[in-house]
């Protein structure tokens, strides 16, 4: 199946906004452009201080439940074997501190699919070797416990909440260590393209800055802090 | 004395635990043999990502007093100056967040005595010594409040309950990145030697998983991920 | 203008401070002039644990506020341009969490003018840049949203109250990875030499833990742990 | 001056609207019509368990201070001697905990002027006196310090975010033991009218289930529980 | 289909139980029997403080969901009509707080299958009605949002976990104003009779006390408290 | 033994502070003697809303401990069989949730003893009877869970701190439905006399308004609300 946002989106370049870009700009251009709530809330965070991501989110909705011996894995399975190229695992347990619900070998399969990283607002273990594996991983809590009979995943492709945002199958997701910012599909060209000039206008008002100009004359001449 | 745990278990290898073992493949282990509560609270974490430690738990119970001229030093450095080799203090304050129940100095001397390593569910402080000094050390908070007239300890050697679990003196400790478990003392055989097992196994798993095999493939394989 | 602590205090050598004394040997020496609460809330952290700063507080009060097309920096920006060499800004947000109060503009700005580091009770952004610089900066929050339109300066050079602890214009301001303490200015000069003091002491007591002494006996031959 | 919402919104009878509608009927027709998000959070509760209330938003925004011998009240008693027949105070604190913004003396006030209640993200006092006057007020908190020195009112007539919901002036707002509806201006008129049809049809529904109905037939019949 | 427990428990007094007994009292008793961890946290609480409850657990398991159109009620209704006389509909949310889980028209449904009272992890609302009802319901939350399109039911007659306490279908739930207990169907005959008798003794040491006596010669001669 | 207090403070007559004073009025009394900080946290609350107390506090200091089978009760029998008429029980319990420390039968031992009532950081249990009996009970928490085994008195008679407050021996506690205040002993008689006075003028200001002055004038002529 092709989805509809491959088919639109077809020439995003994640690598470029991968380097380029940070959370912070790109949450000022989407409060440019009205959207004023688009960063998840702070308390889910990168493994690593440089864990970095961006792509289509796919979406995934999980569950605590108690029945030790019930087979947890099923669903959580064939969602991440279904991983396309450039999408980041979105998923939400509603914030459950129960068991993780991502690791290493989660984070191999999904790498060895295309996915460019995971968040998940839940907690995550295996931290060791997800740092060294470099496969960017957001998670709420670190916990060792496995979700086997302790979390299920019920749904996917489906809408969820994740850190008090809506996310929506295909949005653009990106994380780094400023915070994850959601960028509604519709609007993500014109905020990527306009993330991009500003980044290159920031560089002369640090300058003026770091030469001695006074806050109040940057933000005269430029506008803008 | 000769305590009981180090008649029945003196044969136990801690530094190869420490190299082989994590936190999650022994949380595991515990799952299958029916102990699925043993993984204390995420919010006591090492002082540094790559702490590690495992050992016997010897307990202290301290809690909060408010005579600022009172000596509340005294059981707490008799406590100190008796740990054993192989052990790890775990000290149970009540999640006090008043002062610093560790520091460097009450490293130095627990390092001096042969100890693993000390998990407190309150503060610490001399944070950049004790990373140099690389003592495992978890702690729930941080602070440079002296616990000195703020916090006495009131009792050792006894059931004390730390991140929501029970600890009795002997039991195995286990601490990394990802938490830390409690290993009842009369499992721990049995626990650590299937442990190292499942290592062995994982590798294997990881190996399919980086070729490319989907997670549903090896789940049917090896019957656990 | 010439501030009264400019006068009364021209000869701290803020730079052997910063490299010689520690935010837990303040706390001690100032618990023993009798001053027991003067370590904020360990919720405010460095932004990189190597980061540690000292200097004469300037401060700042800012709220939150609601309406997206109001001009919010004018103060805020005023008051970063008056920092003076050798202070260290404080910001009261009451504890915002809505945006960022601080980031790599304002971080360059404030160094040009020679301060010595920020302290919020809200959030901070440009996460990266920031430790790149090296500014030391201390924050309760991570959030990549911009403060335009979402927190205004109300204040500043007014008395605050940031992690619990009341914050005069002019107080001494000490932090690092064990904490933040604010030693009331009245009493610097005598807390700063006997801090220098005890620093040089506790070598020994080290030294002889070591060796293998016992807490009990250094605590009786020192009179100090 | 003659407000638009005034002009526009002359003959609601809220003596009607306290009398017939619930909170939980407003916002079961605000979902219908869209509007998904306009309760506030659970924390803001009655200090009588029978309070309820209804009417436009006047709106306050308040902020914590620390001068002491500052007069705090100037802009707190403008606003509540500016009141209108018909209005509801609704103040923001940005969740101030430190005294009490709401009491007696203000309630006697705010009732002379034909204000029909109050609702505060913060503490209120006199809980006592205020439930023996009957005037309907929502506070989050009970605290029985003064606000005098501690808070103050920075501007009023703004929009506010209180229980994580906007107010704008003029809004229609509804409080009784279930919680707190923000209905927007501009669709007050046809929801309110539609809630004085839900109410009626609710007690078919009521009776069929206390007749002994099971509720997948109810639902079948009417469409909605 | 008859239960298990039915005929295991026929004879089972509910309304003896409900007149003469206490949660504290039970509490005990549980304790006695080495039953130490059966009380439910604190945090869900009676919406009047007069309501009590006792019966067998018919248990539902629910969960947030982000979908406004779809259809939610389904399983929860077929869960409410079959619940069978003198049982507790215990519910399972993971503690959401997003939208009520219980309301008027489901008590309503509930008392007229013969239930016993409802239990909620999550919010009501109705809370007026369910009061004049006096319709036992205990909940952690009150909000007036509508459960429609924001939480599902997915699963009954499972084992869940409330209030940190695992409840399985059949156990003895028994309410009041002083908390919740489970008691295992297992012991649920000797933990009664025991604690009908216990009752009994306490008004002999009230009386005691009451005249006079020190609450250390109490003890000596009744041995309890 | 006669206490200090005893001696020096006679003649306060209680039962007339009890009747006219409130805690908001010692609250303002205090902030104007420069006492700012005297008011607990507001988590501390009456079991009911009517209930107000006021005496000399006696304190007793517990902690929670983790052997079932251990004695918990021998220190705290004897600290309540030791109240003194006109005092109140102050607890601290460094706000353990585990199990109740205060129920019927103490209250109905610390009432034969002449007490006044009881304030406790940790849970109250027996809601109902202790409301029948009518004996002011201030509690953080409700549970129906025994101490006995989990929770032990470790001193009384020392100072405490409770709900954030320093409480020192003979202190001056008064409590009510807005709050509870410490009036530390030496200031007692002066600030008890002022609050009398208070009382009185706070008469004219709510009959000037409820004529319908506004606060403006009010404040103007009599210089305070």
């Amino acid at each position: 199946m092709t989805l509809w946002y491959e088919i639109t989106m077809v020439n995003i370049d994640f690598d470029l906004l991968d380097k380029k870009l940070t959370s912070s700009v790109i949450s000022d251009v989407l409060d440019g452009f009205g959207f004023r709530n688009q960063a998840m809330l702070d308390d889910i965070r990168p493994l690593d201080p440089g864990m970095k991501l961006v792509g289509h989110a796919a979406t995934m909705l999980m569950m605590d439940q108690y029945e030790p011996s019930k087979n947890t894995f099923s669903l959580q399975m064939k969602t991440i074997d279904s991983l396309k190229k450039d999408e980041v695992l979105v998923v939400c347990s509603n914030e459950s501190n129960r068991a993780a619900l991502w690791g290493e070998l989660l984070s191999t399969a999904a790498r060895a699919r295309g996915a460019r990283g995971t968040i998940v607002d839940g907690p995550a273990r295996d931290i060791k070797q997800i740092k060294e594996m470099e496969y960017p991983t957001f998670a709420k809590y670190i916990r060792p416990i496995s979700s086997k009979g302790r979390i299920i995943a019920v749904d996917n492709g489906c809408p969820i909440v994740v850190g008090g945002i809506t996310v929506n199958p295909g949005d653009i997701v990106f994380g780094d260590i400023d915070g994850i910012i959601i960028i509604p599909l519709e609007v993500a060209e014109k905020v990527i393209s306009e993330a991009l000039d500003v980044v290159e206008r920031e560089n002369k008002t640090r300058e003026e800055l770091r030469n001695g100009s006074s806050l109040v004359n940057v933000f005269k001449k430029y506008g803008t802090l």
